[in-house]
């Protein structure tokens, strides 16, 4: 028995919020004093460090429940399946449903039965559970189908990471341009074909790290210490990265017996496009191996950083050929890779 | 091999909240309107159906995560093993660490990342995640845990539940009385020790019950609309209930080739005395058979509801002799059973 991916579905958000619209903000240090730069400055700085030019952000009325509904209705149509024969609704996110100018997360009931309410599945034993897995969320899922699957418990799931982002950053805080709204989905499921996961790696390191992503408060000082949102220290998380991602990745690429020369696509995080290009290289670096050309695509520049969604939009995108010099054949070895909030990193091989 | 639990904790909050404290409250209906009863036979009429006498609610300066904490410790200290070697902590919760007085829920990092992080392990192969699946979560955490373990990706799971609920009930409702604070743990590992998990069961109901439990305003319709609170349909719930979650169970004890004859205990989710008796009630009329004394042991009268914290927490009172004609022999077969927002039920048969 092998499992595999039988179909995807992204919910991409209509709404363009291009760099430009950040020069009416008024950004801070976190210490709240004032950063000496003209915002033309800071806003062209953070896309030469990003990569990211313009992001997508939800309509006001859709949650991200909606979202992660749209993305789902795509992936069951793609892999041809009715939908009550699926087993698990695993949904990956952060904060739950947030409505727009609202500060509560809302997560009753979990976003994962809010979803197959709206799919109109009526199989109770479809078990539908939400997991909180920082931006490796969607990968944890897929590794969570793959054990249900593997110890007889399940045949067909379906794997949701959905984020509406824009609805928790702080607009007084520059890493505010970095985050974005969308919503990815996949069918994992038993099956004959060859292919398939070949291998997985996890991995969480709190002992120091725990932090490193949190929940804060505003760089304007001023504002109610009651209200929280998405903080991060963005130079230890590049350096802890940089450490232990390409690591991470290795001992994947390893145990899935695959030689990295086969390797024909990896599909990162897109959290931070000079951050992601640092672990490539490092990653090819272990290996003492040329980094092949097309082998790492990339939506940040148009798409942001939208945590768990980011990863299966990538794939849903190559897969309906949507990035140029992108595509996918039957039998390539394809890399799944993430890192976020935990500090959590994961990674699974795969034969396409 | 086997599946079993080697070790149990819990924590109970030290801040009693009685019934009486509740005579200071404004209680509505849920349309505002004024209840046409004071409120001394409000609260009679509520612990005569629920059973419920008083509750704990955690000091003002702990959060959920620090409960599930605390029981983490003593679950690690009684089954006598190195934190290190567990591969995966799984924390059921569904509102996060909410601060006392505040309305947001902090879920970055996710809370088994915090409670990883006090329980200062670094082993980074321990993966730490959170769960949403209402009430029945630490039960699902453990159906999880039992997946990872059949899969080989696991030998050691710590399982936890914990929540603060009275963070999130509306006082203007009659329904806040039912809810507490409180986190139970469990490690379940794999062992050559006979007994252990014989069969589950888990269903989800979202079709027409995605919203019996719900986050919705305060019955008291000047307060903010962005304000929301725990909200229940309770006669729904009930129910559903009693439909669903005997014949739920019948399924879990029939798979698992037990009599019900050789049942000994039933440890039930704490929601409501009489739904709980109503249940039973149920379940052995199924079996055509006699309701034996000291059946399901019960904490409700003087802890409350505390969620997904219910079930282990029970356990770990049982196992420590700590309820009046409730203990646990080794053979012993018992039956957990949960029921909650989603609507979700599940159920596992275990030899003790």
């Amino acid at each position: 028995m092998n499992i595999k991916i039988t179909g995807t579905g992204s919910y991409i958000p209509d709404t363009i919020e291009k760099n430009d619209a950040f020069h009416k903000h008024t950004f801070l240090n976190n210490d709240g004093s004032i950063i000496n730069y003209p915002n033309d400055v800071i806003i062209e700085k953070f896309q030469a460090i990003t990569g990211i030019a313009e992001r997508r952000y939800a309509k006001e009325h859709l949650n991200s429940s909606d979202l992660g509904f749209f993305a789902a209705e795509r992936a069951i149509t793609d892999a041809e399946i009715d939908p009550e024969t699926i087993d698990y609704i695993i949904v990956a996110h952060n904060f739950g449903d947030v409505k727009h100018n609202t500060i509560q997360s809302d997560m009753l009931p979990s976003l994962a039965v809010r979803i197959k309410h709206s799919l109109r599945i009526k199989n109770p034993k479809c078990v539908a559970y939400d997991i909180l897995f920082g931006c490796p969320g969607w990968i944890e899922g897929v590794i969570q189908a793959k054990a249900f699957i593997q110890s007889g418990m399940a045949k067909r799931c379906l794997v949701i990471g959905t984020e509406t982002l824009s609805r928790v950053v702080d607009k007084h805080d520059r890493d505010a341009m970095i985050f974005s709204d969308g919503a990815g989905a996949t069918i994992i499921e038993a099956t004959e074909e060859e292919g398939g996961i070949l291998a997985h790696e996890t991995a969480s390191f709190t002992y120091e790290e725990a932090y490193y992503l949190y929940f804060g408060n505003s760089n304007n000082q001023n504002l109610s210490k009651d209200t929280r949102y998405i903080k991060m220290d963005g130079r230890k998380i590049y350096e802890f990265a940089l450490v232990h991602v390409p690591q991470a990745i290795k001992t994947c690429i390893d145990n899935s017996g695959v030689h990295i020369k086969d390797i024909k696509k990896i599909f990162i995080h897109q959290a931070n496009e000079k951050m992601d290009e640092a672990i490539l290289k490092r990653l090819y670096r272990l290996y003492r191996t040329e980094i092949p050309e097309d082998i790492m695509p990339m939506s940040i520049q148009t798409l942001g950083n939208s945590s768990v969604a980011t990863v299966p939009t990538l794939l849903d995108l190559v897969r309906n050929n949507k990035l140029e010099n992108h595509n996918l054949t039957k039998g390539d070895i394809i890399v799944f890779a993430s890192v976020g909030a935990g500090m959590h990193i994961n990674a699974f091989a795969y034969k396409y």
